[in-house]
């Protein structure tokens, strides 16, 4: 197969574009991409203060290398889970990436916070996933608003965003369906969120990091089986083999026709949000999850 | 396996109900399926005179035996579609079955309407099947406001349901998920549509009529591939092994929470329709497309 652009070898077939690509033009191909997914949607402008939060993966990597190359103002955040381990590398990959591409970085040491995962893992009878997740989003959520930027991305791709979608779908929840999506603007207590990949799929993800030759941290966190939504995630292969482009259709779709009518059902019957008594950010309770962690690791002691 | 409620032998497992049954209990919980059904949605009452479309296939016979057990007043509505072999066999079919069980029946014979699809299929330059379907729905709904039917149903079970409402998802075709469900209410011009079976999938369809002793035509159309959307009845079966009961979640999910955002935004949007200025029932164009496919037959004579 030859470069469509450019007709050299190519090195990167594409189906979903019915098109293939050599380094060059691939790179080329995946920066207007990201162009293109921030510009149609408005996520923000070379004026905005961008955190980035970075675990180590290839996915929140690619998109500060990528960001940073278009000139936007972009700060890394790496949140420390203290895992035995899987912490330290992953935090050094961070570390070295920012340092090389003259990323600035903040980091945020859950130790230090009251919340070493390990130590939130012995307070709680199920699975540590969600309770780490909400951890995670509550820091650079919090870190975001208290430092001053004004938008918050993440590196979620195109795959990320349909097995979410999907799984939405599947459990028709209103409330996630209305909030889904490549933005989510600014709110009571709320930074606004990006997500500059979304017409990225992983496969495109991996192949450019892996061209761009950013070395990623990648291990299995040791307490997790590994990502969520695997079997959509295979499901929606199946689908995209079958009809190449239907993915990004179907996310696209959501975007133009299949969103307004969950945001226009949320604001009529949506839940309220106010601040939590303890840190003041936005909760649905009274005091809020990462408070209440923090509170029941701090009694272990 | 033994039979959940009497422990006589089962031959009919139902995992997605986490249960099996001997024949006489599995049709207790068939038939008290559709009366849920028929209650929950409020499809029609023991006063409605109903019209119920029978192809020959065993949804739609299996569909007027119930509702004909369960004390309904019903009629049968047969399309012969002029098609040769295929039609007359069908035709037998339905006409047997209703001497049979006492059931009323119209036949509409195609031919007589200048609508004979074999001379349709000439006059087009796309598969027929898109004609025909459009055809029968036409006849459907004419017949059932001609003759003073105050309800239309038709076999469609889960499967179908499912099948059609995960193709509009995947478009995101808004029109279409608004109206999607086992009732569409009547409207100017249009009869009240119901799909009594919803809640039963195809292969708790076939068992019990299999178990019921239904003698259906099954031959496939000699002018289509086979049924629609096989694909993703494949792929909603993997979803369904994977966790049983999906299949049902997703669909009373979509009725009870999914619908409602897009019958908002189609009461915004959606189009206008008016009386065909050749036959009287209602159409977005101005003449309706049956009555110029009749119009394109009758000009190759």
């Amino acid at each position: 197969m030859k470069c469509k652009r450019c007709k050299a070898p190519a090195v990167v077939a594409l189906p979903s574009h019915n098109t293939g690509f050599c380094p060059d033009c691939f790179d080329l191909f995946f920066t207007r991409q990201v162009e293109r997914g921030i510009h149609s949607e408005k996520l923000f402008t070379h004026e905005d203060r961008i955190l980035i939060a970075l675990s180590g993966g290839k996915d929140s990597l690619a998109c500060a290398l990528v960001l940073k190359r278009l000139g936007y103002n972009v700060t890394g955040l790496h949140i420390d889970l203290s895992i035995p381990n899987s912490s330290q590398a992953a935090r050094g990959t961070v570390e070295s990436f920012c340092s090389e591409n003259g990323i600035p970085l903040i980091v945020k040491e859950m130790a230090q916070e009251g919340l070493a995962i390990p130590d939130v893992k012995k307070r709680l009878n199920r699975p540590i996933c969600s309770a780490c997740g909400k951890i995670k989003r509550y820091y650079f959520n919090k870190t975001a608003l208290d430092e001053n930027f004004t938008v918050l991305a993440t590196g979620h791709n195109l795959d990320d965003e349909i097995a979410r979608l999907f799984s939405n779908v599947l459990r028709w929840d209103v409330g996630y369906l209305s909030d889904q999506g490549p933005l989510l603007e600014a709110d009571s207590g709320f930074a606004r969120k990006v997500k500059p990949l979304f017409r990225l799929s992983e496969y495109e993800t991996a192949n450019w990091s892996y061209l761009q030759g950013i070395p990623y941290h990648y291990a299995p966190c040791p307490y997790s089986q590994g990502a969520s939504f695997t079997s959509y995630k295979k499901l929606w292969a199946d689908l995209e083999e079958e009809m190449p482009g239907r993915k990004l259709a179907f996310y696209l779709g959501f975007l133009e026709r299949g969103k307004a009518p969950f945001v226009r059902q949320e604001a009529v019957t949506g839940d309220t949000l106010a601040p939590c008594t303890s840190c003041g950010y936005p909760t649905s309770a009274e005091v809020c999850g990462v408070c209440r962690i923090r509170d029941a690791v701090a009694q272990q002691d």
